[in-house]
């Protein structure tokens, strides 16, 4: 009695999820979907069809819950709410102000369907999330912060590569030692996108880029840089291609709180991330959140949910009892 | 209409209950119920009541949650099941090994009752335990560590407490940074007690108190000090009430694992508390989890829960509307 999972988009995000799949024993891939013709994607798991996307409504007796692994700037916001009507699904859309707006839509949706749709799992929106929420509860006298990285940022990363006489580039945001340490200790300080983080750019230019230009270009772009420390690297492809492969991301969720009658102490909560590769993480919490969609539908609920309607054991292939008496 | 709040039981953790209600403009303190002579008694809470707990069960129309903030030792195994046959309650039950036969008590109870009891609320078990949960069920194929510490345990003190010739003592848990180190760069490694904490002693003898044969008793005590690398220091009594009179706790739960196709790809997942009173906390997540009682009684629900049971968004006073805007 596994679940049957497919998958709707196989870039990195859906290979990330074939993976996770291999890795739970109660889930086995059923089918993949692709907008990319078909023939032209060979999956790492053996005798499992790919399909176009347009077939993929055949399949609704076939799957149990469909992830989807499109981006969030364009996919999601179409395929989300128009899946939802076939299948259960997951995603994980991270477009954090356009939360509520998608919510609403999957919602409608999958409650006409008679489906469950959870949206928004991975780690920011997703793990993050429920770190915010559990600290927020438990000490409501405080303050939180959010610090993202040693880690590559796509949005950032694709902006200086729109720049002209620009080849190619990676941007790391990294999170600033003092910053966190002040966090950390309780000084509970106002700080501004400078003192938290330092946007870190590594740069690889066509035969005629302009170094000083692009690096001006690069340090005072509004919203992506010009709040920021950023440093500048010219490196040659071969270097880029080298040691700027990876996808590491990561991050901090810190409160800091007082609890007692005239809030005479203090507590940290803190939960960090260090991952290897951002996108497999994520999938890999689209795998959890599968099993808890999986389980939520069998009981018959419907409607559109976020991680923070999911009771955590339904994450879980442990029974209640094993729960109770191996990590309570 | 804030939630009506009992407290049974007024040490550390029902004071630390009656502040953190202070917190918590949803909630209202409604009596304070003990088994001292209630007059023996003042709160830090103006025109509130202490009772006997005797009387408790005449309060039942009174009050919507009661949070048991007893010892896991004697009080929570008879008071929890007896108290839910009238009210919802919450308790910090912490004995690991008796949770699941807790659990069926309370359970039993609370359905003939048609109340919820929420046991185990805490940091471990709570939120460490919760910490456990995502973190497996996000990275099957890996390994998990709980540190504790740096932390006075109550029980290692008492144990040094027994011994003849000692008139008080502290014991502090300290975890070892190397091992914790080691946990972090996913080295995975199988770690034994002496690997894992410290255990560091502070001991006030009594006059004829002989120094070399306590210590000589410390370090060799089975289960609490032998397996450890154990340090004893003997101070005098102003030193322990000037230095030692704190509670402080905390701890670390680290998981290590790997994910892509051929386990290629290693993700930390970390999560660390540190606390200046580990009562007040536990009483911060009982408020917490009071809240989730109070919510999941106005939906009918009824039975024992722990916290894998409950969905992170009933222990918020946010709507989930906010929520989704505000913290996802």
């Amino acid at each position: 009695m596994s679940m049957k999972i497919g998958i709707l988009g196989y870039g990195n995000l859906g290979r990330g999820v074939e993976c996770a799949v291999k890795q739970n024993p109660d889930m086995e891939l059923k089918a993949v979907f692709t907008r990319r013709p078909p023939k032209s994607i060979s999956l790492l798991t053996k005798g499992v069809g790919v399909h176009s996307v347009e077939e993929a409504k055949n399949w609704k007796e076939e799957i149990d819950v469909m992830i989807l692994c499109g981006g969030s700037a364009t996919d999601l916001p179409e395929q989300t709410k128009e899946l939802v009507k076939y299948f259960h699904v997951v995603d994980s859309f991270d477009t954090h102000a356009a939360i509520p707006e998608h919510f609403e839509k999957v919602d409608k949706a999958a409650k006409e369907g008679g489906k469950i749709g959870i949206i928004s799992c991975g780690w920011d929106p997703g793990m993050f999330s429920l770190n915010r929420l559990y600290a927020e509860t438990i000490l409501p006298t405080g303050k939180e912060y959010t610090f993202w990285g040693k880690g590559v940022s796509q949005g950032h990363s694709d902006a200086i590569r729109r720049i002209e006489g620009v080849k190619d580039a990676r941007q790391y945001t990294i999170p600033v030692e003092e910053a966190l340490n002040s966090v950390r200790n309780g000084e509970n300080k106002e700080l501004t996108p400078r003192q938290k983080h330092i946007r870190e750019c590594y740069v690889v230019l066509h035969e005629n880029g302009d170094r000083e230009k692009i690096e001006k270009e690069i340090v005072t772009m509004p919203n992506y840089f010009a709040d920021y420390d950023t440093k500048v690297h010219f490196i040659s492809e071969e270097e880029l291609k080298r040691d700027h492969m990876g996808i590491p991301h990561g991050g901090f969720v810190i409160r800091s709180g007082k609890t007692g009658w005239e809030e005479e102490n203090s507590h940290i909560i803190e939960y960090s991330l260090k991952l290897d590769s951002n996108p497999e993480f994520t999938s890999s919490v689209l795998a959890a959140y599968a099993r808890a969609a999986y389980r939520l539908a069998k009981e018959g609920q419907k409607g559109c949910k976020t991680v923070f309607d999911i009771p955590p054991a339904y994450l879980s292939p442990k029974t209640g009892e094993e729960l109770r008496s191996c990590l309570l």
